[in-house]
């Protein structure tokens, strides 16, 4: 069984990281790549300078870029997986929904409507019930499937490791990698021998989209998850792999042992692009490193550093490939979820 | 004696090293800054984020940004130093020279004509006399003088100190700097652990200014000097400075201390802003470095490392502060030579 | 009046940055210099590469190597100025304490100890007075003066500014220089396109320095403050410039306004080489930066971000030049400080 | 058939990548690492901080560092792949020789001697040859083969493909990878931000290595190529890439086109680690870049830009995977050639 599926913003890091996810996909074949409309029309091959240290697949050459838009797509897939620009999904995104098409985004907007599943399927697969709610009250026969972003995705898997001890608050500060702006967001004269801080937007969703992510879905109706989170957010000369030092305050207090196997327990999902393991904690005092650990799991594991824990309050380092682990394969298996979960048949 | 003086492009990386240098200088007093269309009334306290690493001038918070047109400035200066793009200079700067304002432009446009002066004042000021033939042929009572671009300025120094010994052909491979490219002008993700060759229309430039800039002017006549010379230019993960190894091959063979000479030997001028000693030979088998050598002589000196000699085939490399010696200091000086020459009485 | 000074490990980082604040230093001159074995004899001309963005001072080069022990140190100085590795400073620096000298030094050993001054002077200059209770312990007629770690003095300067207010707890998360690892002490291969987590031993000085800095002396009796601190170190691409992300818990909640009051305010000291104000709040979104703020006051300010004030919690960013503020400076200010009070009549 | 081997120098960045290309080799079977004293009876699993951007190869965990010593290695293996420092390697690889064993090395001493191979299978696998000529000449049962420097393997496969044109000189200028002077080669201090030229003793043997490269072998006796070499190296601020402009003279004038199929029809060599197409010639402009291709071929490729041809003038750019094509892949193909030509039957 094969799915005819579209690309949205197709051009862009987080685009090419999904053309290489798909080029040998057992479930997904490309039948339409989207592009800004001064791209439309364009071959594939040729367009766009390639500037991720992946090989550029050869297997869309024959494509040429089509209009962001329901009807427009070559082949008329019933799937979208979107890259687009915030700005752009805010309108694209719903029309395509509207008219049928499940579409499964990177996209910030309406990542926290309340009807609106923001899914990391080791997390919160159950979540995707929410587009029958999502349906009924929209009207549509498509759907919104959400990703989170790429920072929350990286924090957010060793903290549902940790939800069952009871999350009370926590202090996040990052070092995100220049890839996460997209290809013009971070000029060179700015990043070389400095720190950004403050990316903006950034820090309100580390602190939003974990309560929502580690909520609980009953009958459709979203609670969330009371965790408290203070963030700071810094870009650094890395090219790619998100990095965070979480300091997190437990309900009460637990043995370094059973933290541990909190963590690092989280389980894996069976969908073709998810991580064998998850979460690995590397016990060494110098990891993770963003250069030598954001491929772990092929860029979808997250590593976690030594773990230190004093009573009820755990403090570690966390690492994941921002437009692999963070973006594109987030979307990716969110896509393979709802085809598991049969809203493809 | 003071001469009211309007800084056109006053929000780049050039203009700001422009602005600096404008701060207390014993001649020139800033009375209007000029900035693109969406800047124009914006006061210069908090308009533009500071980019470079020395501290931002106070004394211009009082000014606002004007159009870049004649007419437009506040006070009216009878000179203008330009830091405009080159798609802007095209038409601006000949619109001032024709409203009768002296324009010292770091802009490529217009630097090779045959009736504007191309000007590094150690080089050959005796240039600027092609004014006259400027004004006469065109009609204009003010002139356009420019400066050559970053890295013709660096290797030109040297070159210019071995022209007495007969220029055949170079070799020029250069990395520079990724100011030199402006504040947008290379994206973090395409520079930090690469190489990016083949800037765009920069190897023609290194062939052609040098043969302007070494030629002689006789009778208001430029003859290019015969030098052929190959190029090939890399940006590297350098934040500023350009850096060259070039391969010269003179006329005939040379003893090493003669080459060396020739080299050290060139002449410093008698300006405000001109480095005491133009080039300074270091005879460290690691230098130059552009992290440690870029601010020589205030950013005005032209660095030399070990040069090797034999026969009539000549090897060194050279390196310069782009921003500083190669544009807005370049620009400066060749704006002091004009006064020094009387074209501002 | 000029006072005679040794420089003891004048060759590395902060060895060159001390030799190039001396140059022209209104008390001070320089005597004598002081290296491992290996260079004893050797002249400063041409000895060590030069590593640093300031030009190397060239009136030392009549100067030779010593070897850094009492009583081997051209001219005998009755100070010493100590940038020795901790391993060495250990044996060495109590050897001139006790044959006279007084030693101010930025090696970590014996920081914490009793009746050793820990001093910033816009902190705690008072702290000085420990010196008669140390003379007496140890029988000393020199003394032994120390400035504290170069992360610990950038977050300590904002401290001090709070500690009015009543200082409770505070989460530290770094991100520090290249250069405070020492010439080799960051290997290339290790730091480019990276972050390198849990800068050895850092962390715990962190915690425990701020609490002897912000303490009081009485009757040569010291208490430490009693503030509680998180650290998390980090080593980032950066050449110069430590910054830190300070989560501050104070005793009850203030205005912002009090709390920014209060930080700006700290008063500066009458000291040759202390800025005039020694910390800047600086109110853009995307400041501090190290590239951009580091040589704020000659590089011996704190630059601090935005303030954020939620009830009794406070953050903010700050940053200062961690080899000019974090140690050369902060030594020179230490032994200025005890000239002042006269320890060197 | 599975052939024991032994890896000398199995800690630094060369031996990583070779242990990595080692674990499911499809002849090689690692019964043996060693390394320096300190680690000797150490074991694999945890001894050395991991620094590659490949995962850690797990299948090498039973083993322990062994003395690099003949007699002394685990298993006695026939073969052992040097990644020694040159210092170690004068006096260790030839007591291997001796004891007869094949030696395969990367360490330079050697490389130059009239009878050793200097082998880049897809350019002079004939030169193996000369093993017999070694054998008789030195009494040894084993044999030393090597393989060049990492910088002159990537500018001697096009070289290679252009020698049937007619080889009159060449000047080199390049741009070298941190990884190349090995973990501790280069100090984060000296390249972050910068370019340091001249790397020690690297222009040498890009000037001699290609000599014998592209020479003819005939009855054990070696005539070198007449090509002249000049060359100038450079460090920049890259992790992996070596990357080279190069202005070659031909004996005569040729077709762009003919220039261009004698480079890119260089052939491959039916070897398990060899690339299927040992160049590629990228006709984009501002390619190639080490970050974007130095993975070609899965790092065993050689890019080369695009080429530019006037009369007998030809220059392009080059760059390959300096620690897999210029170093452990190097090594290992020159064994795989090795036990293609029966040497370890």
């Amino acid at each position: 069984m094969s799915i005819s599926v579209g690309v949205l913003g197709a051009t862009g890091l987080v685009g090419q990281r999904l053309l290489v996810r798909l080029e040998n996909h057992p479930q997904f074949d490309v039948v339409a790549i989207a592009a800004s409309e001064d791209r439309i029309g364009e071959p594939f091959e040729g367009s766009v300078p390639w500037r991720i240290d992946e090989p550029r697949p050869t297997s869309f050459d024959h494509l040429t870029f089509d209009k962001a838009a329901p009807g427009e797509l070559t082949g008329d897939p019933p799937l979208v997986l979107s890259a687009l620009p915030g700005s752009v999904a805010t309108e694209t995104e719903p029309a395509f929904a509207e008219a049928g098409v499940i579409v499964c985004s990177n996209a910030s907007p309406l990542r926290m409507a309340e009807d609106v599943p923001l899914v990391i399927p080791e997390v919160n697969a159950d979540h995707l019930s929410l587009i029958d709610e999502q349906r009924r009250s929209r009207g549509w026969d498509g759907a919104i499937i959400k990703n989170p972003n790429c920072m929350t995705t990286t924090i957010a898997l060793p903290f549902a490791g940790l939800s069952d001890l009871g999350l009370d608050r926590a202090t996040i500060v990052t070092m995100q990698a220049i890839s996460g702006a997209g290809t013009g967001g971070v000029f060179g004269i700015d990043i070389v021998d400095n720190v950004l801080p403050d990316i903006p937007g950034e820090a309100p969703k580390l602190a939003t989209e974990p309560r929502k992510l580690l909520g609980t879905v009953t009958a459709g109706q979203l609670t969330q998850h009371p965790i408290s989170i203070d963030a700071a957010c810094h870009r650094v000369p890395v090219l790619d792999g998100h990095f965070a030092t979480c300091f997190v305050e437990l309900d009460e207090a637990y043995p370094p042992s059973q933290v541990r196997a909190a963590i690092e327990g989280l389980e894996g999902v069976n969908l073709p692009s998810a991580p064998a393991q998850p979460i690995t904690v590397i016990d060494e005092p110098r990891r993770p490193q963003p250069r030598i650990d954001r491929d772990l799991g092929a860029g979808m594991g997250v590593a976690v550093g030594p773990i230190s824990v004093e009573q009820h309050r755990v403090s570690f380092s966390c690492l994941a490939h921002n437009t692999i682990r963070g973006a594109a394969g987030a979307c990716l298996i969110a896509a393979e979820a709802a085809v598991d979960d049969g809203y493809l048949d």
